[in-house]
């Protein structure tokens, strides 16, 4: 078997000792004489299961105890519809910032339900800023501040929450784990699972318990995180194998040292691809260096020309899935924890060996 | 390891062949040097493996081309919402039949949505009948006629799909893929997957595409079957790995010989339990057996203050999760595609030896 560096934004690159695990796993779990995957949600073993999750998660995120942990199906589009509707009325709507496309989907959700007010958008920047806070138009009532901490398509990250003074809401699909966060700050943390935390078809969701509220009658029990919590995220079946591979993740993550760790990690990561970038007269990524993501870092060639003769022979050498996405073009490196220091290494010597072949 | 005899009602039993592809494949998908869960939805990989796996369902299912098929996130209790949202007015809603404790929350959900006609239920005979159709009461303009084919806590299930005319849509997560259906008697079908398909986290949903329908722009598109149809069911990012395990389930059953076959096992397995307990003194089941469910069977025993050491021994002797839900009490054998006879076999040689030694 050879694996390869795989730079998909997701569904993304795992630690290879968390799928060796699940291999090992995956006929008995544990002594169990089951897999995973054929427990109850309603048995004793998925109970410790979940606690131990959950304990772990919260160790590594310093998750205060007036803050519940849902683990809840779909991922975090799901959630873009849940967000208003857990917090906001029509009379006192979700303030959005919008600084890519995700951001941008999560505005467009909440505006259908008609609980959306946009505070500002980079979209005439081609989102590759952030809008600065000064400027946001926060003028009114509203039950939240929500933004996207990392975009992945343009590759822009917000170094820092925001200080707006409203509850934040953040979306941290494509960088929950990869950094720490004072989760004291916020009043809602999400995030699909794809990237930094498992499986594709779980979504995290970390509320402030005193945002809990009972919804209206004609919204479906599994959209409200309050009857979430009071099931334990079990009103109905979970997705019991994605939450046990996002646990194995959380303790991959704990044996490399946290968060902490992981932060030092994908800075390195990020300056060494970034640091090569800047240097080149032949390849390029065009966003200013206060936005720039540690995640995802999209890249051009100057000769835009070269762009499928890259993709095609970085694939053939087992640098895969770097196209970049159409609405932006050229390459993107997505290096969320998992991706080793060496897969960015490789791809750097490709680059170099690219460059001298066709430059 | 020792593999046991699961017979939990759900995440349930898988085929062990079906788990030992999956660990073989789990680290290398077939060449591609990463895992499944680690592979874009967006990919020709992806691509290629959902085509097989719903070119696979079509043949074991019949299912005609005028019927679209859907993979979504979540379960069953999601659909118990997106079933009167994509079908029924308020001027023409869906009714329901009720005749168990999943048909009942089904119509409930449905109700809040102010979307349910009640057109019969057995609730009064403790769920241990079906109501007779020639009893429903369909005075009025209905959307369609909602039924659960398999009721998995008392233990019924519908022998033929009812014929009343409505376009028929039924909850088959507990027997979809045990027996053969005619699809084209159903205006939609869907299922859960950890039953019989597969992991919990994804359901099944065929539609006869002449009900898709655009919906009010405040419902979002991730539960407007339309657009899902649409969007291949990557409208976002979908439960990846769920989707494969129903694919090598799905294989899996077309290599035993087809959904004939899986009734053909499935009928002598539970006609083996049914007739065991029949002659029994000592245990019991209480359902009709016109009623009577191939996948679900609850049992008590006679004396019921044995229970709980019946379930512990049993437990202890290999033979898991026979604990019947606490709205029956006693035992409950399920007993899906993925349960061998050998199962069926070794309980009832549990059951003799607890007798002999209790009775």
């Amino acid at each position: 078997m050879t694996r390869i560096f795989n730079f998909c934004a997701g569904p993304a690159t795992l630690p290879l000792p968390v799928l060796e695990r699940a291999r090992d796993e995956l006929l008995d779990y544990r002594g169990t004489g089951m897999s995973v995957m054929e427990i109850s949600h309603r048995s004793s073993t998925f109970d410790e299961m979940a606690n131990q999750t959950e304990a772990c998660l919260r160790r590594l995120m310093s998750i205060p105890d007036d803050y519940t942990v849902l683990f809840l199906a779909g991922g975090a589009t799901t959630q873009f519809a849940q967000v208003p509707l857990n917090l906001a009325d029509p009379q006192r709507p979700g303030a959005y910032v919008v600084d890519g496309s995700w951001s941008k989907k999560a505005h467009g959700i909440a505006a259908r339900l008609g609980l959306a007010h946009l505070a500002a958008s980079s979209e005439d920047t081609g989102f590759r800023t952030i809008p600065a806070e000064q400027e946001w138009n926060l003028d009114g009532e509203f039950a939240y501040l929500h933004y996207v901490s990392n975009e992945t398509i343009s590759g822009v990250q917000f170094a820092q929450p925001p200080e707006c003074g409203l509850p934040l809401v953040a979306d941290m699909s494509s960088d929950i784990l990869s950094r720490p966060v004072e989760v004291e700050k916020f009043g809602v943390i999400y995030a699909g699972a794809q990237k930094n935390v498992g499986q594709a078809g779980i979504a995290l969701v970390v509320v402030k318990k005193d945002l809990l509220r009972d919804l209206p009658t004609e919204i479906p029990d599994l959209q409200s995180w309050k009857v979430q919590h009071e099931q334990g995220s079990r009103l109905n079946t979970p997705p019991t194998y994605a939450w046990y591979i996002a646990g194995l993740v959380f303790d991959w993550i704990e044996t490399q040292g946290g968060v902490e760790r992981m932060a030092e990690l994908n800075q390195h990561k990020a300056q060494t691809l970034y640091s090569f970038l800047d240097q080149s007269q032949f390849y390029r990524n065009e966003i200013p260096a206060e936005f720039r993501s540690h995640m995802n870092i999209p890249f051009q060639i100057v000769d835009e020309s070269l762009h499928p003769q890259f993709i095609a022979e970085a694939e053939a050498a087992g640098l895969s899935s770097l196209k970049g996405h159409r609405s932006v073009g050229g390459m993107r490196a997505s290096i969320y924890n998992a991706m080793p220091i060496d897969g960015i290494l490789a791809l750097i010597d490709f680059m170099r060996d690219f460059e001298s072949r066709a430059g």
